[in-house]
């Protein structure tokens, strides 16, 4: 019963199986390779974007660290929840990668409405020299509380970052599992709705290690290769990043994955909608559940086996809530989520 | 005919099979996987070294600039040779990791002597708060002309270093190579040598992508954890690294491999003696060779199909000299070696 | 009729003074001139504090950020106000010379409660790689709204502070003004309340531009000589620098001109309180007065001359309350205020 | 007997006083004072450039470090020679300020051949994602050993430089040395022969702490507004700054110091003509000589109370030669001199 996170799981067997058949033979190195010329055109066709820069980098981090420092001036400041990953989980890389630009907090949580991006951006005074100046517009989709930014939101946000000359990066971590909760196109969630830089997730959706970067304008491609070399990102034996991506994609295993997770948190809602003590924090949107359960419960489940984000500490007052974090990849079971949930209503 | 590099090879079966092996079921993330820990009793136990902290990286580069920024403040100088990767094929990852110290540069090629050492510490005064403060020797092994540094010469080098206190780094992408060709133990050629801190270099020697840092002692531990990821480069499904590291050095897959590659080297450099028009740059020591052809033979190889490193433009006189450097790892045939000897004969 | 800041002034005549008298002949450069070893006993002795490492820099950001870098590792974050000069008056000097540590924000002004504090510290998880690591604790006395820590929430601040493990630093841009305004000795306000690193302000209370940076624990003294020096902040002709100092200290100088500013600010308020339309933000502690007017009296006043810091815009609607900053150094004469209150009465 | 730098000595009467006049009244700060406009006023006129984007900081490493990083990415490679300032003083500043450049030296000395720069450039190849990118040329105008680039050097460089499409920085600390030696005009020696930004050095030639950079094209204006301000350099009290460069350009008295600095080492150099044991290193072009004595007379000299810069230890072989650096300014005597002259011969 493992529902600690989506970065835990095995290798969709077609991306496992990517892999082993690019491992044969003598490939050019360094992006060089046959297969990263196949997942550019995988990527451009998919996007309806022809011209976009397409790179490849083995960790999340790795990809919004570098898009946000080709993105933003070390002086610059990134506009972000509280809660992004860029701010909470990636122990300052993109501080690190940006030369000291700083995050602006917008909002008090996983998502911002479009009146507490405005209102955060008239905070930095434009053409001041002592302050930090206006910078990216970072979102998350799906946000870090396992929520969905509506094509409607979108738009707002980005109207508004284009309204001050801002680019926006969207960090796709679980890109593809908001894609098919909102059931639309690639390029209508991106640069049809205003992004202008995007991390393509695939290791928590069935790949290895790999996610690739998009910028829909070129005008950034090499700055961005040296600042991946630079970074020490860029893979000699590349073409196992390729071999995954091209995996992940062909034949729509990505999206195919994204709808097995969703549809496995969806059970597991449902069924936690039966146990009496757990309140949900929100409706789950894609493949996340935040939830409360009583603290004795949670020493039950964790004693029973049960494996999932907690926050708070497992000894304290028993009655107390304390909020829980259940996530589903592709490869959860049915009997996994079923003996969980007799786990959970017993 | 494909001997461009050590870095477009596949895997070797054995790490191949360790990773697949691993593709299964839930394993805990960022270096938390029992695999890991395995990784880590395996390699105390190859260097006899229980307390040494060891880290896996997927490149090269990272490993090297990681390790180099622990050890370096900012305002500090690394001693390395002028054709060091560091210095040359990095794009100022070492640069960017240690926060801007600086390369003073030993010598004027590929290795350093114990004088040149000195002289190049001694051009730094100690103590004058305008001017670099001395840092870390940084050694490769093999070098990146192929060459090997004896035990003698190791031990003169960090002899130097420790009576400046400086801290020595090696930097060991072809460590397996350097090791087979000098038939010692892992221990004797570094920490028994002097040597503070290791690159051990996977990739270039059968594995897909995979370097272990490995400090001998462990008190830089927990700051290289923090670097490691401030940098981007812990994976979140850590276990395809310790996998594949595993598989390698399980039953002694890296020295198998190592020897093949060196064994490999040999054969073709025993050929290469009977091609009457090229001339060695110096007589091969691991698994690369570099030897000078005129232009005019290059340009019949090249036709023919050979791949491999040129120093120099492919058109122009015909009888100018020009470098080449031709790798072997494991994987190459004898099948392609007679092949390209008997191209180079015609 | 000049309120914006204390930063537009002259010399005080003292400082000027003697700036001058060292301006004849050959005095050895980069620190080492016989003023700068007058000053640094002066600030052992004012300061009761014989082993304090004391440094000069010329401007304020410099002494900060300085400080800061040598206190802050750059994965760890920095406590602040949101207010704090160092996150929102610095342009990331901060971020930049910490190479990138990140400022976590305490409380909403310009004051931070020890619960406060121990919240924000809390917030981060000690030994989690992947978040910010706990750092030190920025308090800027006088801050930036014109108010003053007493000694009992400095201690409280410290405590905390020091049961985390976390260094100290000062920000003392108006340091004396926040001295005579408590009436207790420097040591008092300082290592004796537990804080380990302070800027001492000269800039804004009567000298050109000069800042001393104490720890009262050298052991950080050498690195932080690297890094004055790295950051371009060691003078050549320090002695200038050195010489500003002493004359700023020398027979008290620096208290008598923190208490005519402070003096001058009160003088200033108790006048405004007889202005109808004005409401104070706050009582003022030290030499800064922040109040709200009706939009059309901001335009009557500049209309008349008067200067000083308005928080919107001077156009708009003539009844809505604008905030203004009012600030006073010591050469601000009676008659100036008496001029501005006749016109803010009139 | 004070020979051992340019930065040891007091202001010009004239800066002093411009200083001084300064000191009273209320002046906007950050560079925003009346006498800043009135000194970029001066240098677009001196310098013939009136698009030029001229700023003042207080230390010569920051005017270097600030430009450098203006004109050049944090991957690209500065190109100057082993002795330039940027190289052995100023303790990674540069690196620090564009964020990890490299230093990629020319030549073997203080000066660097159309030939040497080159070679250096070409040894970079263009468009190799692993390697340095080509980035500015940097010279020091006199350099660090005294000498002066001729028109025609200068022009032979920078011809180079535009050839690869480099930008061209000098480093003028003592730039009004070099332009009275050569007798031509600000602009012929800056910008007419291709050089795209200078520092203008202030404080060893009669200021007590400012230089000025400038940029010919003012593209860069704004960035570099923001580095100065990141790096701490903007100075509040501005003013200082500017009046001390107003003193300095106003009536020519830059001209007319260093003009006196050079006759005095022209004097100096003159008489040590006649000290038989004294060998010129080469003979001098500005204000700096280089020459060798036998260790026991530097002891007779050092005994006697002169003062100058000393390569090698004070004790040792007596017969041993070392190389002396004799520094005038232009406060030092004639009386001075021939003290020093007498002391010498005697």
């Amino acid at each position: 019963m493992y529902f600690a996170s989506d970065n835990s799981g095995p290798m969709h067997p077609a991306v496992a199986q990517a892999m082993m058949a690019s491992d044969t033979g003598f490939h050019p190195s360094y992006g060089t390779d046959p297969i990263m010329d196949s997942v550019r055109a995988q990527i451009h066709e998919i996007f309806e974007a022809p011209e976009a820069a397409v790179y490849l980098v083995a960790t999340g981090t790795a990809a919004n660290a570098l898009a946000l420092a080709t993105l933003a001036q070390p002086w610059e400041t990134v506009f972000c929840t509280p809660l992004a990953h860029i701010n909470v989980d990636e122990c300052h890389a993109p501080e690190f990668y940006t030369g000291g630009a700083k995050l602006s907090l917008v909002g008090d949580g996983d998502k911002m409405s479009a009146d507490q991006l405005r209102a955060r951006i008239e905070s930095w005074t434009k053409g001041d020299v002592h302050t930090s100046q206006r910078g990216p517009v970072q979102l998350t989709q799906v946000t870090e509380m396992g929520r969905i930014y509506s094509l409607d939101e979108l738009h707002a946000l980005t109207g508004i970052a284009r309204e001050y000359g801002l680019p926006t990066f969207m960090d796709g971590a679980r890109f593809a599992n908001a894609l098919v909760a909102l059931d639309c196109t690639p390029a209508e969630i991106t640069w049809k709705a205003g992004i202008d830089a995007l991390s393509l997730g695939g290791t928590k959706n069935g790949c290895a290690g790999v996610e690739a970067v998009i910028f829909f304008d070129p005008k950034h491609a090499w700055e961005f290769e040296l600042r991946r070399k630079r970074g020490a990102h860029l893979f000699s034996k590349h073409r196992y990043l390729s071999a995954q991506m091209q995996g992940y994609l062909d034949g729509g295993i990505w999206l195919e994955a994204a709808r097995a997770a969703n549809a496995n948190a969806a059970r597991l809602a449902s069924g936690l909608h039966d146990v009496p003590a757990l309140e949900f924090v929100q409706e789950p949107q894609a493949n996340m559940i935040f939830a409360t359960l009583p603290r004795h419960q949670h020493q039950r489940l964790r004693d029973a086996g049960a494996i999932y984000g907690l926050w708070g500490e497992i000894e304290g007052d028993p009655d107390e809530r304390l909020m829980m974090r259940l996530v589903c990849d592709w490869s959860i079971t049915h009997e996994m989520i079923d003996e969980f949930l007799a786990l959970a209503k017993g």
